[in-house]
């Protein structure tokens, strides 16, 4: 119950344990197919997908040194450890950044780019993230989307730790690129990484003479004519990925939304219940941030979980470390696995001297569900 | 059979359908100390090593970018799709390179890197192949190290064909910087990359300001100093490796590089007993390139012998296509698998109309392995 890696599926786990074979073949070429194929659905676009064997830091860095020249800046919401890591790509290879800095926790207002992209003509694209996994905030994408939609910029929006989770539409609400990783709601193992890449954004990637090889697009792009990858592809990861999308797919992506909307409310009911705080303004469905209450060692609460009670949740990273907590339901996730992880929190935050009447999360949590 | 992605033992197979677990954890640094120094054995070094989560081209770029300088050159060794591809990436980002271009097929003579480093000292990397997969070709590293080891220049060799089947001795050598691949020898899934990087190679990357995030071995080390890794990694794939790598260790690096030198004496005696020619000058033991017999429709060898007999080998890419052919012996290969090629060759080539003795080639690599 992290925010990623998160369970897989013993049917892509076992897809994954069948014998390999060879990626410059018709076999490997159409399940290539089938995957994007599936994957358009998923994040609902039209666009070409690029698939890289990578974590998803390597599709967002090709998102940005394939569409940016050195004269051209970035501007990047921050607020969070995903947020900033914008930021720092860019400043790798070179390219001036401007930063809407927010306060950890808290959404970034649309309003800010507008004025942020009428201030400086120079900036060429957007980057923000759909929910930042640090904080557990998700940002307001399609509203965003209106204000850089009609503009000659580009909006980048990391999606790992949330599509296949929360409520995206990509093409509708004017996502250039979108970047997804595979640990997340995708439920396959860390190794692949996503790129939806629409006409708007392949435009920027022909002008620009990139630094890039092995994330270069213009490269994805001419073996994706042949539905083939440029460099030797995780295929085994592949090979699982096509049985989680099928899962995906037959449950109906906006039920997927739908379930993990309902496992969030319990969760967020749930630490309610105990006195809890939220420490994310506008909650992801994918993860919940919790403030750690006063007088409880917060470090502590995760690695207890994982000894006393077996269910790995994770805390808060580098500034955040011992003041949040965060639980993540995305994935090969149910009701029962919400009710067993509140269990655990309670009987580690008793542990821990944290004062609460006992059954009060899983009370709140069961009248979530029962109310459909 | 083909040069790679190659058989995986399901041992290997079955321990990377286990259920996934977190990265951040005491039980993954173990897993990545235990895998480390495994590969340090079959790697023959001391130095430190790098895992990625990329194709071997991931690794080989990181092995240009982290080291290079824009005003510093790069020699490179081509004669091959993969020796070309060091000098593609080095122009890729921006860096001048001097090409030692040797006919497909040959070996590099070491001299003619010496001399091309005394005549231009801006030279500052050397990078070359172990085996040219895409010819066959090993090259003399010993006596290249030998070369360079005593200059300011580092030594960079793709071993990603090689590496866990032919010998090679990277400290002892001389060898800086050593790529290896996942799908290869190593026997898992493609998805991993590795690189050894030595004190004189630290050295260089601390003075370089790399145009590198995802690929940057200054982050790599930083997270490498406590058992971790900056970007999520293919744990499952990393599960994986630990259970091949002990099944190297277990038969012996040594007794492994003898099984397959014994291998490729078998497929080279089998292949020249049907009146075939080998292609390279100085044969890999994981790769034998041959010839395509006069009058016998090349292109068709590797597609009619997997559909007729179920056995996949490579044909020759880009301008070698339809010239010649290649059988890989490499990883979780043993002598019925060689003589099962061998078959399925006569039987092929039979049907494509080359004349021949039929079970010469069998009874060529049977005498081979009765010698011992």
């Amino acid at each position: 119950m992290t925010p990623g890696p998160v369970d897989v599926p013993s049917e892509a786990l076992l897809e994954m344990a069948r014998p390999i074979f060879h990626h410059r073949t018709a076999k490997f070429r159409e399940l290539l197919e089938e995957t994007t194929g599936l994957l358009k659905q998923v994040f609902r676009t039209k666009s070409d997908i690029v698939t890289f064997t990578s974590s998803g830091t390597g599709a967002m860095e090709a998102s940005i040194v394939n569409i940016l020249r050195k004269d051209e800046k970035a501007l990047f919401v921050s607020g969070g450890k995903f947020g900033e890591r914008w930021g720092n790509i860019a400043k790798a290879f070179g390219i001036e950044t401007v930063e809407i800095k927010m306060p950890y926790g808290n959404a970034v207002d649309p309003e800010d780019i507008r004025k942020a992209l009428d201030a400086d003509p120079k900036i060429k694209a957007v980057y923000t993230t759909l929910c930042e996994t640090s904080t557990g905030v998700v940002h307001d994408i399609r509203a965003i989307g209106k204000i850089v939609k009609d503009t000659d910029v580009l909006l980048v929006v990391d999606g790992i730790s949330s599509v296949g989770a929360v409520e995206i539409e990509t093409d509708e609400w004017g996502v250039d690129m979108l970047v997804v990783g595979s640990q997340k709601a995708l439920m396959i193992p860390p190794g692949l990484a996503f790129l939806t890449v629409n006409d708007k954004a392949w435009a920027k990637v022909e002008q620009v003479s990139a630094p890039a090889f092995y994330l270069s697009l213009k490269a994805a792009r001419k073996s994706m004519a042949k539905s083939d990858t440029p460099y030797t592809p995780a295929i085994t990861l592949i090979a699982g990925l096509k049985q989680s999308l099928d899962m995906i797919v037959t449950e109906g992506v906006e039920n997927v939304w739908k379930r993990h909307a309902k496992l969030a409310d319990a969760t967020r009911a749930g630490v309610k219940a105990l006195g809890l705080e939220l420490f994310a303004e506008s909650p992801s469905n994918s993860v919940t941030a919790v403030k750690v209450p006063e007088g409880v060692d917060g470090a502590k609460i995760p690695s207890k979980m994982a000894e006393d009670h077996g269910i790995r949740i994770a805390g808060g990273q580098a500034d955040m470390k011992g003041k949040i907590f965060r639980i993540g339901h995305m994935g090969y996730v149910d009701k029962i696995d919400v009710i067993g992880v509140l269990a655990a929190l309670e009987m580690t935050l008793a542990d821990l001297g944290h004062k609460f009447d006992v059954g009060a999360s899983l009370r709140a949590a069961q009248d979530i569900f029962l109310a459909g």
